[in-house]
């Protein structure tokens, strides 16, 4: 069957991959959908050693599993745990010592035919949800992690740097805390979803100097880092949600002397982020921008990388 | 009067400075002692722009005052703030937007003959505790802080990082939390200190990484920032206690990939530390290497930055 291989950083459409043999307790996926992310870009760049097939944020039917879930559509957390090392034990399961990640640690990934994923890694997506919705449960639980690390009250002044696809989950999420939002970013059109969500956004460079109590990185650079700490008030929180290609170089002083707490995260909650989009609580169905079979892979990855550019997906089949 | 007078990176003794004039709302304190902190190394190295009378860590004796005050003896927070700005109604005062510093931010400091500072300010010294010790109010308040911003129970295994004055008031005071504590230090004269306190401790280049809950940073310096977040299993907590005098690069992905939190800490609780002097629950007199009269601050500054040097005293006068 077909799959986007990622070898020697070098990107390529195979025809011949054997369907996967899902071990004891894994569940055979044969792929409806799956969506380019920037750790995609980012591993397809050589930035982190992989080699295998690509992809982690995806809709599939299960082929072969228990009865329960035959049949059924079904995302998965990426996150294949061992269940026995410290942090498994002590319920950090996402940072288990000898994981798998789906398509980005030693397992093959989501944009082929088929994947594997343990049984406890599924959920099953509610019915009204389309799967060009589902393929956002990942990220969306991604950003819905702000709000299991960080305690955010109606009223608190929250800003997101960023206008991505990253940010705009972030903030879409956000929105749903009645905090006092504001999104920074640079792109006229990206701002205007914003606008249409009713999500107050800028494009300005400069913001108010300490006058956010929250402030959400989800640019992945040092200028949106920056922007960040000095839009904080002391005592602020700076959320770092992007991954990060290169060294940061911040300003170390200002962070003790206003004592700034900075946190990094990761992955987030699918069961939260599933009752999310069946409540139509978030729209996520305006950043999808294109549609690729798979064996347009390679322009699919470029178009990916355009600048500007909000989701590609991978359209692999139809239910 | 004397004092210890910062001006355009010259540090110099001025023999005839006016007795300050306290305003209402503040008390003339004489001086009795005063330590040399690594801020004050800093801003006579020309890192921070000041200028006038150095030094925030002092013990002194009330001379004009409320009666309840007169002929006390006094340490003081170095923070005067405004109560009015938005910091300060929210219960943030030492990070009030129009605060003067002592020794730091437009207020005259502690090296002198006399200091004014508010009220508010104030604190009395209990009787069994001894100038030497009282001066070591102001940094074991903010070795304090960090009990204030996180939560230590017994038996988390906490790492500080670095063996100086700031380090062992940082381990001595975390030491009675009961947590697993180690200090990592370099100097054998410091870690004998600890082990004398009974704290854990080495001089080895290399931690377990990903092994400890909670990381005090107390260097100042990149490699000892570096050492601490390699030390941080999975959500862990990275406290910041040192001044930072330059920028600070460091690794952002494994931030956001094992999701750790990074916490700037500042000033702390005076009745805290003046609680734990008077306890007898810290023992800081092994921490003074030498005292100086004012006459001979440039000789004490010298000391004060030879390498392993711990606290340097000035002797300004006797109750």
């Amino acid at each position: 069957v077909k799959a986007v291989w990622l070898e020697g950083g070098q990107l390529r459409l195979r025809h011949s991959v054997p369907v996967p043999e899902p071990p004891a307790d894994e569940a055979l996926v044969r792929v409806l959908r799956a969506g380019i992310c920037n750790t995609d870009v980012e591993l397809a760049r050589g930035y982190y050693p992989y080699a295998g097939v690509l992809g982690h944020e995806f809709v599939g039917v299960v082929e072969r599993g228990p009865d329960a879930l035959m049949g059924r559509r079904v995302v998965g957390e990426i996150n294949a745990t061992c269940g026995a090392c410290g942090p498994c034990r002590a319920g950090r399961r996402t940072h288990c010592e000898r994981r798998t990640v789906l398509g980005i640690v030693n397992r093959h990934g989501a944009f082929a035919e088929y994947l594997t994923l343990p049984l406890q890694n599924l959920h099953l997506v509610p019915d009204g949800v389309s799967e060009d919705a589902a393929v956002f449960t990942e990220p969306l639980a991604a950003a819905l992690e702000i709000q299991e690390q960080v305690h955010i009250a109606p009223g608190d002044r929250v800003l997101v740097v960023g206008d991505g696809k990253l940010g705009q989950l972030v903030a879409q999420t956000l929105a749903l805390t009645d905090c006092d939002l504001l999104v920074v970013g640079r792109h006229g059109p990206k701002l205007t979803l914003l606008t249409e969500r009713g999500i107050a956004s800028t494009a300005a460079e400069t913001i108010p100097a300490g006058s956010f109590d929250i402030a959400v990185e989800c640019t992945g650079n040092h200028l949106g880092f920056g922007l960040a700490q000095r839009a904080l008030r002391p005592r602020g929180t700076l959320v770092m949600k992007s991954t990060y290609a290169d060294q940061l170089t911040l300003d170390a002083s200002a962070i003790v002397v206003h004592e700034l707490t900075i946190i990094g995260s990761r992955c987030g909650p699918f069961p939260k982020a599933l009752a999310v989009l069946a409540e139509q609580k978030v729209d996520v169905l305006p950043l999808v921008q294109a549609h690729y079979p798979l064996e347009r892979a390679l322009d699919a990855f470029d178009h990916a990388q355009r600048p500007g550019t909000m989701k590609v997906l991978f359209d692999v089949a139809e239910v």
